[in-house]
């Protein structure tokens, strides 16, 4: 599978050249929420116990009787028994350990909340695989990685706790996730709310379903993100689309492609420009995803609001192909070659291993359908529609299985959720995703906070002295209604005694 | 299987000959409420559609994409789309048609809810077969038996609903149901309350698991039903277990028994007679459960208040063993031969063949362990415990599978489901099944109505000019909460529009 990073699948979908047979991973259609915050350096050094927990398998039919080993982390240093909390951290697409040091919100607010922090594996990711290394080999293995199941895997996880940990069983638990993982915690506090007396759901797309939103979304927000940069800046990448299909058509067009961007790899057929634009178009929709204020560590080094640095490159209105093109060269190194330490750019690596690339394509190819479209003109990609017959019979090719895109709005209730309570829902507004995300208060306990200038779940990283004001503020709502959902149990737990 | 009574096999759970071989079904450890109002005379006669929707036979899993029918009945007669309801039964443990026919309740206040009713078949009963004949033979066919499955048919049941029938989509969705299908009712609006405005859970105990409460309360309150219908009635049935055990131990004692309780089959060996004392246990219990104030008729006809017919067999005290047995047999005949048709008495027959006796002893085998127990002092059956292990074993020797009892609490909250909102429990207080119901207010909106002098949700029977007051007034107070709850969407309609 390589690391090609779950967004690059994402926009293979949307690509009709996708389909040709590059490699098992690049024909897989995918949506992904692009999840954590990467390379954030935690205030506080995380110090935690890794711990395992037997769970079934299987917890919605009775047939198979096999457990496997799921990984939890857990932290207890400012816990207190009295009047403390449990911090329940509901893992999404990935290894644990990266999610848990790299959401330094947690551990700055550790002290503050009394809280027990736990920071619990998906299924099929990191450690906690199913059948281990069998896992991914068919969709009888795979039968098993559905959200629900991950849900039921957190419910048993915190009921053990408090079981077995002394001082815990009178302990609220709040879920608190991000991308994914907030969805995860979001959709927690709806169906198990006798575990959790709320959520923090950051950066969490539970629209981007069916029809819950316009598919083209997504594409509009990265575009906005850009033209928001620098002048001329979205309008140029726009225009590079055309000016590289122009370009392939040359006599030697494909050799000076390759030089003009030092691809490690020279292109050698029309195929190749097509999966050239995929990675390129795949870069922008991750450099709007991690525009953070402040240097980040992804897979390669970024400089602080990358996307400002990258849009310095395409301030001239009206330059020819070639000119655009070295160009497009300059802003790829940005985000590729921030170190310097480059000696080409490969067109098959964009992600970090620690994503769970397996274990999400096929998610995208059974619950996890979230559309996504463009049409090059309120958006600066290449048109492409979003084709569902085709997404279903290209996860038929890989997988095995057919999607179901309105599972997730039947079982989690799509827009008509306002009878649950208790959700923080927060999106940054540079933040693609937040297209899908609940951006406006539902009730006065479903909650949403928009953080202008912050990027995908910029408040669940660690406190940062570049951090906007907005951030900075947005914890301290967070911090405010978290404190009160753990004076409320105690109001309740101590009428009821 | 023949018709063995589920009840037979909850008793048959707690007694320890109840493992020898006397048929497959005998051995099955099981606890079951009761479900249905036996031989309601719906007020108004039913006049339904019998329609069919393809369901996943695995909502949760996508390596089996096979499908299957769900049986669902329709009526629409009284349905006004301006204002109007849709009343959707969540289908038990049995046929559909059967149910429908005995819901009364329905029928009769479909004019003023403006109401479409629709009655929907449980998954594995009735017509509603996954994999059709062999749907029991194992348990990889077993393994969509669950509730959550049951609950999800019913969720894609409504949004079908709501799509294909002109009028239907803006309309709100109230879940009833009783015994079984009155925790499902109550269990759905808790997992879907994006699609039920509110539920009647009818008759519904949801307790009845793991320790919520105390194993002996069921058969405690079929005690109290019979020591308040009669001097001396249930000290009599206390000591027939002994007086049955002497007379056994005499040389020709199972012959002497056998004549004088009509048997059909003799008693031949000492554990027939283990057999004998679960049927007769097993018809005390029926009868607290189908106590109801007018002639009603279930598997045989019975009279009005029969429990009382029942005690006046049993006015004296300290009768002779002889004496007593004969009295014994007067108060069988009751309930098996109140049409005095019956030539002999049948050990082995007890429950109508429209309860689904091999799906619900799988469901007792995996989600649904309703621990119960009887310690002779505080009721009148033979001291049994609750065993859990010889439970699994028991379960594992006849289905392959072992039971789950912390699970469903797991899954919907135990007694920490205050977050919830628009339930009303209903328990009649005569209802042994009302000991784990809920019979107390957990909030505003989270209703609990006793019902004094009803048994076993005997609300959800159509209207009887016999009918205490007491259920006149629950249905009226019931009727007065749904329509708040149609009231309360229509507002919120409105709002949005």
């Amino acid at each position: 599978m390589g690391r090609c990073s779950l967004l690059l699948l994402l926009l293979a979908s949307l690509t009709p050249g996708a389909a040709s047979p590059v490699s098992p991973s690049l024909r897989a259609p995918s949506s992904l929420p692009w999840s954590t915050s990467f390379g954030s350096r935690p205030t506080i050094t995380p110090k935690y116990s890794i711990r395992y927990i037997q769970q079934k398998v299987d917890h919605f039919g009775f047939n198979i009787d096999r457990t496997f080993k799921q990984r939890y982390l857990i932290a207890d240093n400012y816990w207190k028994e009295d009047g403390g909390s449990i911090l329940f951290y509901t893992g999404n697409e990935g290894d644990i350990i990266w999610f848990c040091n790299n959401t330094g919100f947690m551990w700055d607010i550790a002290e503050e909340m009394k809280a027990m922090l736990v920071f619990a594996e998906h299924r099929y990711y990191g450690e906690s695989l199913p059948f281990g290394a069998d896992s991914f080999s068919d969709s009888r293995h795979l039968n098993f990685l559905t959200t629900e199941q991950a849900l039921a895997d957190f419910a048993k996880l915190i009921k053990y706790l408090k079981r077995t940990i002394p001082g815990a069983r009178n302990q609220p638990v709040i879920a608190l996730g991000g991308s994914y993982g907030g969805m995860l915690a979001a959709w927690f506090r709806m169906k198990y709310p006798h575990l959790v007396v709320g959520a923090l759901a950051s950066s969490a797309p539970i629209w981007q379903f069916n029809d819950l939103v316009p598919c083209d979304v997504f594409m509009k927000i990265v575009t906005t993100d850009f033209s928001q940069s620098g002048p001329n800046c979205s309008e140029s990448i726009r225009r590079s689309w055309d000016a590289i299909n122009r370009l392939a058509k040359k006599g030697p067009g494909l050799r000076w492609l390759s030089e003009a961007l030092h691809l490690c790899t020279p292109l050698t057929k029309l195929q190749d420009v097509q999966h050239l634009k995929d990675w390129i178009a795949e870069t922008w929709v991750n450099l709007a995803m991690v525009d953070y204020p402040y240097e980040s560590n992804f897979l390669q080094p970024l400089p602080a609001w990358p996307v400002k640095v990258v849009c310095q490159y395409f301030k001239y209105s009206n330059v020819p192909d070639t000119l655009l093109l070295r160009n497009i060269f300059q802003a790829l190194n940005v985000y590729y070659n921030y170190s310097g330490q480059a000696k080409c750019l490969n067109v098959s690596e964009t992600a970090t291993s620690s994503l769970g690339v397996q274990g999400w394509s096929y998610q995208a190819c059974t619950e996890m359908v979230m559309p996504t479209c463009s049409d090059g003109v309120d958006d600066m990609f290449e048109p492409h529609s979003w084709n569902m017959k085709e997404y279903s019979d290209d996860c038929f090719k890989q997988w095995g299985v057919r999607p179901r895109p309105s599972w997730i709005p039947t079982m989690y209730g799509g827009k008509n959720i306002s009878s649950h309570t208790n959700i923080i829902f927060s999106n940054g507004e540079l933040d693609p995703w937040s297209g899908g995300g609940v951006t406006k208060d539902i009730t006065d306990t479903l909650l949403a906070i928009v953080i202008p200038n912050g990027a995908h779940h910029l408040d669940l990283r660690a406190s940062n002295a570049l951090d906007p004001v907005s951030v900075q503020l947005t914890r301290s709502l967070e911090v405010k209604y978290m404190k009160q959902w753990v004076t409320d149990f105690y109001v309740r737990l101590r009428k009821m005694n």
